[in-house]
C-alpha cells in the first residue's frame, strides 16, 4: 500500500496529537500515532490509554488506509520541511518506508488494529459552554490541583454542573480554588466529575486556540469527551469522592481585611528570598493598620510591611508563601479581600473585590 | 558602619560577577560577593578559587568600606527595584542589615579579610589582541573542549602564542578544532597555556559585550589575567601537556572532496533521527560522485544522499554524527573541503573553502 501526503496535511494534526505521546511508554505502540484516511478525511490519533486525542482534516485523497508509526520520529522527519513537499509512505506488514526528497527512511510499524482506543461513549450528558468561559474557569483554578498525590481524586479538576450553574474546583489538600459561573444547562440531575491533570492541560491548549465560540462537553459516568476545531479529546475520569469544598469555606467573617494586591505581592516576593526550603513558611502579623511580613532561612531574614485599611485587631498567622503568591497572581483587582480566621485550624479566604466567580482558600500553617 | 548605594550602582557590577558563584560551594564564603569601596571606586569580587572576577565602577561616595554578603540573595533583593532606589547597608561584625523602601533584611556575613583571592601576578607576558579576533577564535573552537575528562588538560582551551601568530586549539580526544591567526607579538619565547572551561565561558561573555577594540591578555606561568570595560578576569591555568595538535592533522591528501555544506548538514540532521543512543554513529559512503549517508537505531533507519563533485573513488567511513553536525554549523562557505583518510585509523579534516584560519579534525569510528 502506498500513500502520498504533503507536509502541511500531516504536520498540522501531528502537532496537535504529539503531546499525549510520552517518552517512556509501557507499551511500545503508545509511542505511535495512528494515521487513518477514509472518505477524504485524514485522522491522526494518539493515546496513553487514559486520554485519547484525535485531529482530523479534509484532504483531497480518496484512498482508504490505516497504519501506525513512531510519532516522535515522524515529526522529526517532517518538521523542518516546507509545507508543499510530498511525503510518500510505502506500507508493508512490519515496516513502513518513507520517501521525501532524496531521503528514505525505514521504520518499524505495528498492526493498526492493535492500536488501543477508549470505548465509545454512551448515555452522555451534553453541556454547552462558551469557550472563553471554560478557559477562564480552568486557568484560574487548575494551579491548585494536586500532583502525584496518593489521594488520586486530588490530581484533577472537579466539575459540578447542575441546571443553573457550573462550578470548577481544584485542591491539593492545603489550598483550594473555586470558580462558579451561572448558566442554564439542560440537565435533569446534578452531574459531578473529576477530570485528570493531563486532560486538563490538553483541554487548556485546545481552548487557547481560536475556534468555536461555544463548545459541547459530553460527560458519561466514566468519560469526558469534547470536540472542537476538528480535534477530539476523550479522557477517562478519575474515580473517587472529591472533598466537599463547601465545608472548607470559612464560616467566621469577623476579620475581613482589604489589602492592596500589588503591594502585598511585592512584599511576599521580597520575603520569599528567605524562606525555609522545607516549609516555605511566611508569618503575617496584622497590627495597628499595618500588615507586617516576616520570613527567615538559614542565610538570613526579611521584614516588610504594608498599610491596610480599617483593621486594628492584632492577628498573627502563617502560610506557605508560594500558595499566597500564586493566588495573588490570579486575583485581578487593585484591592483584594482577605478573610483571616480567628482560630488557627480554620481556613483563610482570598478574593478579588466584588468578584462573585472566584474564591481562593488557604489553610494556615504552624511555623 | 553604614553605606548607601543605589540599585544601579550595585546591580550592574553584581550581574557581571554573579555567574562565578556556584550554587553548591565547598566553602560558604565562596557564595558571597566581596564589596569594596575606596577612593570613589566600587569593586565587587567573586571567586571559586580557580577563577576570580572583579567588576568596578566609579561612584560618588568617598567612604572606605569592605564587606561580604550572599551574592544570590543580594541580587534577588535588588533585581526588581528601579535604578534610583537607595539601598542602605548597616554592617556589623557577623550580620548585615539591608534597608530598602519599607523592607529590611538581615543577612549573615563573613569577615571580609577571609575572602580568598588569587595571588598577584608577577612576571607576566602581555599579549595585545583585537577583541573581535579573540572572540571569533574562541567561538569557533571552544565547542570541541573536553568536559569533566580525567585528562584535565583536555577540559580547557589551548593558546599558543609566538612572535608572529596566535593559535587556539580545543580537543576532547575524538575531535579537534584549530584556529590560527597571524599577528605580531612582542614576545621573546613561544608561550603556551591551557585556559580552563569556566574561564573560557566567562571570557566569551566579556568579549561579547561592546567595549575596547583591543585588549591586553596577561599570561604568567600559572595565571591568565585580562582587564576590559572595568571588568577583570583572573584564572588559574590548567597544568599539563596539551596534545600535539600538529600530529593529529592528516598527512595524506589523496581524497579531497568538495561538498555543499547545507545539503550535507540537512542530510545529517535527517539521519540523526535514527542514530544509536550510545555510539551516535553515522556511515558515509562516497561512490559514483555521490555521498550516501546511512544511520539506524532500534526504531528504524535513514538513507539520504547528496551529489559531490569530481570524486569517483569508493570510500566507506563512519563518524559520531554530532561531531560532524557541530563542525558543519561552524563552517561558513557554501562549499566545504573534506579530506577523507584512506586508512581507518587516520583523521579526517574539514574546513571552509579557502579558509586559512580554522581547521576541524574528526577521528573516524567503527560501527
Amino acid at each position: 500500500m502506498n500513500i502520498q501526503l504533503t507536509v502541511k496535511e500531516l504536520l498540522t494534526p501531528l502537532q496537535i496529537v504529539i503531546s499525549v505521546v510520552e517518552k517512556k511508554q509501557k507499551l511500545p505502540i503508545l509511542s505511535h500515532v495512528l494515521i487513518q484516511l477514509k472518505d477524504n478525511l485524514l485522522t491522526l490519533t494518539t493515546t496513553d490509554m487514559e486520554i485519547e486525542i484525535r485531529a482530523s482534516q479534509i484532504i483531497k485523497n480518496q484512498e482508504e488506509i490505516s497504519f501506525t508509526i513512531y510519532a516522535k520520529d515522524l515529526i522529526d522527519i517532517i518538521k523542518k520541511l516546507s509545507e508543499d513537499i510530498i511525503i510518500e509512505f510505502i506500507i508493508e506488514s512490519s515496516k513502513i518506508y518513507i520517501k521525501v526528497n532524496k531521503n528514505s527512511f525505514e521504520l518499524n510499524t505495528s498492526n493498526h488494529q492493535d492500536f488501543p482506543s477508549l470505548p465509545k461513549i454512551k448515555n452522555s450528558d451534553i453541556i454547552k459552554i462558551k469557550r472563553h468561559v471554560l478557559k477562564d474557569l480552568i486557568e484560574n483554578t487548575s494551579f491548585s490541583m494536586g500532583s502525584q498525590d496518593i489521594r488520586t481524586y486530588l490530581n484533577g479538576l472537579y466539575l459540578e454542573i447542575d441546571k443553573n450553574s457550573i462550578v470548577v474546583v481544584a485542591t491539593d489538600g492545603h489550598r483550594l480554588s473555586i470558580g462558579k459561573v451561572k448558566q442554564t444547562h439542560n440537565l435533569s440531575n446534578k452531574k459531578s466529575v473529576i477530570l485528570p491533570r493531563k486532560a486538563v492541560f490538553e483541554l487548556t491548549k485546545l481552548l487557547n486556540k481560536n475556534g468555536y465560540k461555544e463548545i459541547d462537553i459530553h460527560l458519561s459516568d466514566n468519560y469526558f469527551y469534547l470536540i472542537s476545531n476538528n480535534t477530539t479529546i476523550i479522557s477517562r475520569l478519575i474515580d473517587g469522592n472529591f472533598p466537599n469544598y463547601l465545608q472548607v469555606l470559612p464560616t467566621n467573617f469577623n476579620n475581613i481585611i482589604i489589602i492592596n494586591r500589588l503591594a502585598f505581592l511585592n512584599s511576599l516576593q521580597q520575603a520569599s528570598i528567605f524562606v525555609e526550603e522545607r516549609t516555605k513558611g511566611v508569618k503575617l502579623v496584622f497590627k495597628n493598620s499595618k500588615l507586617h511580613i516576616f520570613s527567615h532561612s538559614e542565610r538570613g531574614q526579611a521584614k516588610t510591611q504594608i498599610n491596610i485599611k480599617n483593621f486594628d485587631k492584632e492577628i498573627e498567622i502563617a502560610f506557605n508563601i508560594n500558595y499566597l503568591i500564586s493566588i495573588l497572581e490570579k486575583l485581578h483587582t487593585n484591592e483584594i479581600n482577605m478573610i483571616v480566621p480567628d482560630g488557627k485550624s480554620q481556613s483563610c479566604l482570598l478574593s478579588s473585590m466584588n468578584d462573585d466567580i472566584y474564591q481562593y482558600v488557604v489553610m494556615p500553617m504552624r511555623i
